[in-house]
């Protein structure tokens, strides 16, 4: 039987996942001072990379994280250490350790580098893809700049929990009556044959697969309609479907415990399949 | 010469600080997800030990965060091991290690609670509270839930290294138009006479300094006045003040480069006194 124990690469020193210690020190510990990728790998090679190398350099920018070199190589050395055929890799990037005190300014610190790899056994969303999810709304309650990925996710995790407790797979944000996000995946709806989306702005992460989709179906001649999308406009959709690295792109068939239009999924399911037929490439 | 190695208690065990790893699958380091408190020691004792203690447990309630038994007497430890006279406890509670994953709901987490003291060899804030300091206005981006004492401390860490960038020492945050805190304290006015700070609400810490002085002016005579504070009442009033644990009570000098009304500090001198005379005790 294969060894199952997953292998990081930690400040460039390959570890054992489940062994790593890291010091109580590190900002990323004491104030959530550090960023973050999310990589899905397709038959061994990660999907994306130069697009999650460009978001991973604007996040360590806005958080003025800085001395960090190409990490390509160790990203390509963890899904080779841990044989990954389908999977993922999780790569955080602290400012580096320091005595607690809140202000970095003028602080030559050494950021330390996380980077883990696992191998998916079967498919992550498979019943997601195939059966949908059900959504609560939440409150946004995040911070003003969720367009950076930053590892300062306690409303995110807290939403998906409430989520949980009620019965639903996941949380849609809403802020001041407009739609921003899911828990952890960008929105989309589809309303009379339109794609919407709600356009980039601090509340809102760049997602990835967000923007490979608005390419790939302005591609198909069905351009994305970038707008801001109110709370209720989700209540009239024909299709509402949430996309992220992992999750691909899924349907969402209930919304505060009510059926999301008549039960359709053309682009939904479109959607998925320019998202995977690319990465089969 | 004295030992200066810091000792600090991680779940139950002593340890020095500055060797002390932590999980690196801690949701401290993963999520921000982590609450904590900091405790003034005076003579030994760490001062309003029991509103502190009723803090954290509120904190752990809204977090949710279960299973956490009583720490005052790792607290006295901490105190003790350092031999500290003078000086500072830092408590952290994270709601424990699991595997990366947002929500935490049904599963059995156990929490891990670091505690570490250090001693002041010189007042920690006799200069400013001499000199008074100098601040900037802020936008306030942090997220909804401020009257939550947790980690995710980010905006917070950037704004006050915005602060120093520019030469000021600390960060007013407005919400609205209206004062919330600073980076890292509660923010006082005095105009004509008149003492104010915003109300609690959940932009707003609820700050133990904050509140004994709430008590404190008011069994002087002269109570405090809990009502929202516009930006440009900063501007106009007689005296601005912080407070904190660690910063007992100290003036503002000037604003975004404006002097604060004519230098007069005979409240936020009298607001530190009190603070001190009681401590003591």
């Amino acid at each position: 039987m294969k060894d199952l124990r997953l292998k990081a690469i930690y400040n460039q020193t390959q570890v054992f996942l489940d062994e790593l210690m890291v010091p109580a020190n590190d900002r990323a510990y004491l104030f959530g001072d550090a960023v973050y990728e999310v990589l899905r790998v397709y038959h061994t090679k990660p999907f994306l990379l130069a697009e999650h190398m460009a978001r991973l350099a604007r996040s360590l920018d806005a958080m003025e994280i800085k001395g960090v070199s190409d990490i390509r190589a160790d990203i390509l050395s963890s899904i080779a250490l841990n044989e990954i055929e389908e999977g993922m890799v999780y790569v955080q990037i602290s400012r580096g350790n320091a005595p607690r005190n809140h202000s970095f300014y003028n602080q030559a610190l050494t950021p330390n580098i996380l980077i883990s790899a696992k191998p998916f056994l079967t498919h992550p969303t498979l019943k997601e893809a195939e059966c949908g999810i059900t959504v609560i709304t939440h409150e946004d309650f995040r911070w003003g700049r969720c367009d950076i990925k930053t590892v300062n996710l306690l409303a995110n995790c807290l939403a998906q929990s409430k989520a949980h407790s009620l019965g639903a797979d996941d949380a849609i944000f809403i802020r001041d009556g407009h739609v921003t996000e899911g828990s952890s995946s960008n929105v989309f709806l589809v309303k009379d044959g339109t794609i919407k989306t709600p356009p980039l702005s601090r509340h809102i992460l760049p997602g990835i697969r967000r923007q490979f989709l608005i390419n790939a179906f302005c591609a198909e001649g069905n351009p994305v309609i970038e707008q801001p999308i109110h709370e209720e406009e989700l209540f009239l959709a024909d299709e509402v479907f949430i996309t992220s690295t992992i999750k691909e792109a899924i349907s969402v068939t209930m919304i505060d415990n009510k059926p999301v239009g008549s039960g359709e999924r053309t682009i939904a399911t479109l959607a998925r399949k320019l998202i995977v037929d690319r990465a089969q490439l």
